[in-house]
Order: structure tokens, then sequence, then C-alpha cells
């Protein structure tokens, strides 16, 4: 809550134009005045100030500014399963500045998304991840992929397991997979990936995945430092 | 999901006896069987084997066993406001391991909780707790203190406001408080108290709540270390 003009999202920088649910959610829901200064972004980076006109017409008052994108890029993958909350992981990863979610089938996951299932479960973590990032003023939406597999998820460069008594989280692994309720399972385990641990308890999956985003937008923010691994043999699988 | 057996709290570890709630609950939601391995605790950090056993009894096959406390003692208080979730930030804060959590009222807080209505929802959140950490394998239940005011959390030792721009977390400052969404009124931020950031990002209540318990969970567990604040300067009214 700083003090810079609320975020929208605009199909177009050049001729901002408000979509009707935001048009509504900013004057019923958010009491926008008329004359009140907004800021009207891409999603990608680039926003431009503007105030709300008359009919809720959005009118620039500023030229495109574009901010760098935060780096490393993190990701966090989340398993889906039946009991999982996936909507509430994606908000909460997109508050927390995660800027790749990838939604993964495990072993465990026990709802399993494919085909038309699959899709309309995406078109509505996408609208959480949108309307997250413009209640959290974060300029840039977070990727949120199409499901994968655990192997493809774990081809990523940087890619970790989340596993109790795991390696402390470091920012040389910015891939994260969190893994369903009932933990990855052996031969998932198997696969030779490194691990990285998110502390001594018995976290729930959107739990596991709100720490990891947490911790590793910390490390990259500069507010955390990393520790070496207990065993001070380096990164299984990395070193 | 470790392979220690399930927790279930008990009121005596001496004569172990499951509430109709919660024989329910592993009979029907997580389908224990007869002679299955269950922890009895005491929900203050002592425990005992027991097996499950006709007509859910319990049976103690153990003697009473005591776990440390962690240390440092985490505190994170909490706002409460209209649009909180202040049920969401006790199960993750219990979860994540934080010891004490304080329901706040704040200058912004528009929901008051007062009277029976605080006493009903204070109910509510201890059962929220209770659940949380047995379903999380946590031994030592986390206190949820009486609603109380700024200022009565303020005179806590290690007492910090969470603020965009404070300092890095740190084991100095153990008792975090998390303002409501529209944030601290400037009479609040007046009152001198060191101030702690939890990143770039404007963060809801209840995932400031979150990030702040997961940082210094972090810390105590050792998983991640601390850093100077930016100014050089040392902490604000702790200096």
């Amino acid at each position: 809550m700083s003090g810079s003009a609320r975020l929208v999202f605009v199909a177009d920088l050049e001729a901002p134009a408000l979509d009707d649910d935001d048009r509504h959610h900013l004057a019923r829901v958010l009491r926008v005045r008329e004359g009140e200064a907004l800021r009207a972004g891409d999603g990608a980076g680039r926003w431009r100030p503007c105030r709300l006109g008359p009919g809720g017409v959005l009118e620039p008052s500023g030229e495109v500014v574009e901010v760098e994108a935060p780096s490393p890029v993190l990701t966090i993958g989340i398993a889906l399963t039946k009991g999982a909350r996936p909507e509430l992981a994606v908000q909460k990863l997109t508050e927390l500045g995660i800027d790749r979610i990838l939604p993964l089938v495990a072993a465990r996951s026990i709802a399993r998304w494919q085909g038309e299932r699959a899709e309309r479960h995406l078109v509505r973590l996408r609208r959480v991840a949108r309307e997250a990032a413009m209640q959290s003023q974060r300029l840039r939406l977070p990727q949120v992929s199409p499901v994968c597999d655990l192997p493809e998820a774990a081809s990523l460069p940087g890619a970790v397991l989340a596993h109790p008594g795991g390696d402390p989280p470091s920012l040389a692994t910015t891939v994260v997979l969190v893994g369903p309720e009932g933990g990855w399972s052996d031969e998932e385990l198997a696969m030779g990936l490194p691990r990285v641990g998110l502390g001594p308890g018995v976290l729930r999956a959107e739990t596991a995945a709100m720490a990891a985003g947490t911790l590793l937008g910390a490390l990259r923010h500069g507010m955390v430092a990393e520790v070496a691994p207990p065993s001070g043999q380096g990164r299984q699988g990395t070193a």
C-alpha cells in the first residue's frame, strides 16, 4: 500500500482501455472516482500514467515507462492434487513476485488435469494471477504455464525438489518443484534431482509453495543470505 | 509427510482418550484402522506412542517423551480487518512453526472484534490452530492470544512493524506485527517501533503474515542467514 497510483492492465498502452470487468471493479469495489490517477500496465513491465475520465475511459497523462525485469527468474512448480488449492498458491506466488508458475502432474496427483478440463483450470489460474498482480501493484504478470509432468519440469535448468531434510534454499536452484500432500514417490525421488528443504514442519502443498516463493524472493531481494548445505558436500546432482 | 505416526492431541497423556470429533476424523476422513500406530500429544511438547484399539480407544504402547521447545520464541501479530483472513493466517503460521499468534486491532481495522464476538472468533482461531498442528505433526500448539491493541503488542520485547522499505528480518526482532490492508496509520508509524520489510511487493495482510513467519522460521532453523540493514546504521529504535 505505497503511495503509487493503482495499477490496471490494458491490452494496448498506445490506446489504453479498461475491459468491462475492470471498469466495474474500479468503480464499484475500489470506488475509484473520475479524475483519479491510475497506472495502465501491459503486464510485461511497461506502464504509463493515466486518469480515469468520464464514462470509465482511461486518459493517458504521461509517456510509457519500462521497468527492468528482476533477476534471476524464479519458478515454482506446484503438484496438482484433489486437496490442493492451486488458486491460493497462484495468488500468493504472484504477490510474492514469482515469475513463472508450473502446474505439475506428479505420481501421487489424484486429480489429473487433462484436455478441456486442464484448459479451463489454466484460464482460471491466469485470471487469479492477473487479479493478484493488479492488487499487489506488480507490473509483470507471472507466466502460468500449461500443466506439465515432472520429467518436463525436472529438465529445466536449476530444478530442485522440495523435500524434508533437503539443502537450504539457494539462487543456484531457482526452479523449486513442490510435491503433492503425499510427497514425491520413490521413483520421483530417484530421478536424481537436488533437494531443497523448507523447514522442520510438515507443510501442506500450498504452504510449501508459498514458503519456497518467500525464501527465493527474499534471497533475490537481498533480505536474507544463503547458508552452506550442512553436509558441506555441495548440492546433490549439481556439484 | 515423514514416516512418523500420525499425531492426535489428548487432554491427559496418562489416560489418553480421543474426543468425538477426532475419533470421527481419524476413522472417516483419514481412514486410520484398528491397530495402527498413532502419537498422542498434549500440545505442549510431550507425547507418547499409542495404537488405535477397538471402538476408537487409544492404547498406550510406550512411555511419554518430551521434545525441547524451539528457541527463540517467534511471534506474529495480525491486524484484524473486514477483508482479512485470520483463519488462513493462523493455519499457515501454525504449519510454519510460529509459537505465538497475536490478533491485533489496529487504527485501520474495520471489523472490530469485541466482547462476545471476539471470544467466538478466538475459539474458532484456536480450533484452526489445533487442526493445523495435528495435520503438520507439530507437537507444540501455538498460543493464540486474546485480541489486543497495538500499544499492548508494541510493548513486547522484540516487537517490530512490518512495513515496506523496513530493515531485513532478524532474530533480534522476533515479534513481527503485520498491519491491515490499508497499512499502519501515521500515528502508529510514529510510535517509534523498528520496521521490517518483507520484500518489494505489496502483500495482502495474510500473505505478509505468512512471509514473516516463513522468514523468521527459516532464520531460526538456520536455512538462511541474516543480512545487515542497508543503512548500516542499525535498527531504528533498537540501536
